[in-house]
């Protein structure tokens, strides 16, 4: 837990002129409120009470400032003329007493900067950024592990640029003592080193963690130029993903709750989506989700406006030859979708039926699938929305490979949280969509296909038109662009999704999810309320919980819903249920509060 | 042209308390500028030069602030304690010589408030607004024309209320002559009444125009309740609203340029989309569609998630028995799309081929027609987007019936433009999207349908699945809600653009369309520039310009597009042209400017 940060500010800032001739850097004015300003409130909302400042260089406005906040202790160098940033770090070597933050004063930057620090438990980390162009970056080079190996402004001095210093860290006493330690040996015959020097050095035997953040918002303000791009650019950018949008708890299972930069991410200047430039969009988006679970190179995400259930059927409707069938797992709603799309279309299909609460047996399927003829692909649910039952995606790879069948997974319900290997599993086309785990907004949906597999549908004559696969996919290849015009901004927004998702990685996303199921699951567990699906077969994604007699759903929900928390009606039939799900931009705490609220309506009912 | 507003700043703001004891209402701080100061700033952005503040209380506040803003003159009311806003802009008589727009003090509101009134070309306007719940409403009674009939703060007065005084008016030098005369007469036995009465008196016989804006952002501020919810509700959302997006002008055939307003209302709180809330929403979205060109008794209109192409196969493949054939109007590219969905699903159907830019040859369509066995439907394309050709509705209408056979209507590049009429013109079935002249964001298919027309698809075996119109809209009259999950935020941008389109209507959005199109022919023409379709046959909507001699439209395109004009390529085999759209919210200065750089590229090359 960081209470402290400390900020160097000693410095004069002398390239930025008459600008700073009558005050510190820190004090520069961005729309009325001072770098420092801004600084200290975003470090304040982010629970950090103690504030040490590093002055030197007309110290006067940093102690009349600290009369303003509480907390702020200014320690001023009294050598700021002659030393640098390492020197006023150094100086305050007898108040630092706790971890802390490290800021340098000349900053603007969005809270998320803070955020990524403190929620990241590792001791030591720099926070480094994708590509300023601010003419006056500090570049890291940084190993496969993240750990920083070294820094310069130079960057030939580097092996190879990873990133560049944002100017925020997070320092354990330790490091910091060895850093004073380093620098102590220094500082005779090199006063005027700087901080991130003596870090590459420190760095050595127990290096620096570098944590990346490629679309943070920030610069530093270094001379009239960065000021003027701090005002009409970066400063109105972070008002836009910092405004105030009221947070609602989505516990239905998608559309999630998004992030505000999501939602901000929506709005953009106009744009026709045949330019160039939104192909390039496209083209990011469709490799990135690709990257999720296979490699672009032997797979390609095809993006379509509508919804989930569209991708699905044009997946079920592109890929079955007229004179072959599919065999339709059906062990839940989402299951049964299939069948009724395959019946749609007049196509040969098998309905494989299995319990919405129990694991398939698997033996039995493969008698069924040995005993069907004719049939060319196997389409299964990854994680029944319905009940939270996971399928077993490596055994229906496995029987698929073993019959020489081609499988098609509905992942709607995992994607982007629970890990999938598309070639290892043997998945030949995976369908999932826009707003549920990947946290974006509805409106597209995508089929990741197997390359090969897709290249064999052009003999297939189509059975529609807009959802026609293999079309899609020929015209994507051609030109990044979608056949007719897409949510523009859905795909603006879902790019932005799928930075976020690659920031926090689906690995730990998917941790954070269980961690708010596990949340749950042990708190029902306590008020004595069960739930379909054993903890052995749930994909901890969604659960579909009983209704305690005399609870009417309707009433509960709007209890639920006047307090910022969406809870969803149960779908499987001879069960009365309701339904939970823990995704989205939520965590373990927003369940925590929901559960307060569960209990007390339970018990006040 | 308005050139001067007045302010009404003479009173105590005695509901404020404490607050309005140092200083007068309209220096209340928001954010740390004043309410007066906004309204300034507001008024300068609308080219407004000459402010008029009628003071009384506190008045050397706003003497002081006259010192700062040039074109500001005070002119006090030594009996602001006696009497009320009347006496102070009767006070001004000598001062006051142009048309002015009048404002009271104590106003926050968002800028388009000025715009609505300036851009309005009658005389004397005062501007209202949807309910605020605000507890301090003036309420307007108006009749059917929008003229102003009573105003009262007890609704018990009028005989219905229309809206509630924004106070914000727009009045001319004889409008203010009369209320002068008015109130003069009642002066001495009435000091304190307030100028709204006398704008009732004084519009008996030339009334006023109630120019009502239903989602105006705005409130006025009297007391401490009204302080809090400017600060935590009204200003956030102007300033959302209000905030500054690079405008491009868009003059591919859509997606349309949009408006700040439609592109921020996709950023709402996250919402579940199967809650009543989003239905009411979709129900609001449903009937305004339907309502532009037919009525909600007898036609419903259906949405989608999806382009416009997915809506016109949701027809084509819903509407036709199994047994019955369709005949498809194919002059242009959109009308052989139609032709391509039928094939995909091996349906019977018959092409009517025609000149891309000549007119329908009726005759020949109706022998075609009376020649074709067990037909159905017709399918047409209203404005051929390919060209800009217009098809003649009424006469396919009248053909349609003459043969007892259903219409079918794409009017993707027409709908809420050029005025169609479904029930007059005999159609049955209408597709459009969201992202053309009804200028919201792409992503929205939608389908206006005849209802007797549409209850009769129970019986024909679905073709397809997503798009499966009688199930959607059997579900949606059910439920308000789509199948399958909505583009939630495109829908919301919908709700605006539908607002919006309202708020200047229909017929005035096509004036001003076809303004930006007249501009833009007389300089093709003057600059012996020659485009496909003759002007008589014309949609007025998009024009397909022929290349010149020696021109590449790549290397045109990147011209325009890097001063933020976005053209687009032709589409006509044959004939080397490109494209450009007149719709979304730009005018035909904006095609002014367009065609000076036109002119610029085209003898610099």
């Amino acid at each position: 837990m960081i209470n402290s940060a400390v900020i160097l500010a000693a410095g004069f800032g002398s390239r930025l002129k008459d600008m700073t001739k009558l005050r510190p850097k820190g004090f520069l004015p961005l729309e009325g409120i001072s770098l420092i300003e801004r600084s200290i409130q975003n470090l304040h909302k982010c629970g950090i009470k103690n504030i040490y400042i590093g002055t030197g260089y007309l110290s006067e406005y940093y102690e009349e400032l600290a009369q303003k906040y509480e907390g702020i202790v200014c320690i001023k160098s009294d050598k700021f003329e002659t030393t640098s940033s390492m020197y006023t770090l150094y100086n305050m070597r007898d108040i630092i007493k706790d971890d802390f933050l490290l800021l340098e004063s000349d900053l603007l930057y969005e809270i998320k900067a803070l955020r990524l620090l403190l929620e990241d438990s590792r001791d030591d980390i720099i926070l480094s950024s994708g590509k300023t162009y601010s003419n006056d970056e500090v570049y890291i080079q940084k190993d496969k592990n993240s750990n920083l190996q070294n820094m310069s402004k130079n960057s030939d001095d580097l092996e190879y640029v990873s990133g560049e210093l944002v100017g925020i860290s997070k320092l354990s006493m330790s490091r910091y003592r060895q850093m004073n330690t380093i620098f102590a040996s220094c500082m005779v015959s090199d006063p005027k080193i700087d901080y991130e020097y003596i870090m590459v050095q420190s760095s050595k035997d127990n290096p620096y963690y570098v944590k990346n953040s490629e679309d943070l918002i920030w610069c530093e303000i270094d001379d009239a130029s960065h000021l003027k791009r701090a005002q009409t650019l970066i400063l109105p950018k972070i008002k836009r993903r910092e405004m105030n949008i009221k947070k609602n708890i989505l516990l239905n299972p998608g559309p999630a709750t998004t992030t505000n930069s999501v939602k901000m991410a929506q709005v953009v200047p106009d744009i026709c989506p045949r330019e160039y430039e939104f192909g390039d969009l496209m083209e990011f988006v469709s490799n990135e989700l690709s990257s999720i679970v296979s490699n672009s190179d032997e797979y390609s995400t095809i993006l379509f406006g509508g919804s989930g259930t569209a991708v699905v059927e044009s997946i079920i409707s592109s890929v079955v030859p007229h004179d072959r069938g599919i065999i339709i797992v059906n062990n839940g709603a989402y299951g049964k979708r299939m069948s009724q799309i395959a019946d749609s279309y007049d196509m040969n299909f098998l309905e494989f039926e299995s319990s919405p609460i129990e694991p398939i047996d698997l033996q039995k399927l493969e008698e069924f699938i040995k005993n069907s003829k004719n049939i060319s692909h196997l389409a299964v649910i990854h994680n029944e929305t319905t009940t939270g039952l996971l399928n077993d995606l490596d055994a229906f790879g496995s029987l698929a490979k073993k019959y020489h069948i081609e499988l098609i997974v509905d992942a709607m319900s995992s994607y982007a949280a629970i890990p999938i290997d598309m070639k290892k599993q043997n998945i030949h086309y995976l369908a999932a969509s826009s707003n549920k785990n990947i946290q974006g907004m509805a409106g597209v949906g995508f089929v990741i296909a197997n390359k090969e597999s897709i290249e064999k549908l052009k003999d297939i004559k189509p059975r529609n038109f807009y959802l026609n696969l293999y079309a899609q996919y020929q015209n994507f290849i051609k030109s990044h662009q979608m056949r007719f015009t897409p949510p523009v901004q859905t795909l603006y927004a879902l790019k932005q999704a799928i930075i976020e998702a690659k920031e926090e990685g689906i690995d730990k996303r998917y941790l954070r999810y269980s961690k708010s199921w596990e949340t749950l699951t042990k708190k029902l567990k306590e008020l004595g309320l069960k739930y379909l699906v054993d903890d052995k077969y749930h994909s901890k994604i969604i659960t579909s919980i009983f209704i305690p007699d005399g609870v009417d759903f309707d009433d509960m929900h709007d209890y639920f819903y006047e307090r910022d928390f969406t809870i969803y009606p149960g779908k499987v039939a001879d069960f009365n249920t309701f339904r939970v799900a823990n995704i989205g931009d939520i965590d373990y705490q927003d369940m925590e509060a929901f559960l307060i609220l569960l209990e007390e309506y339970l018990y006040e009912n």
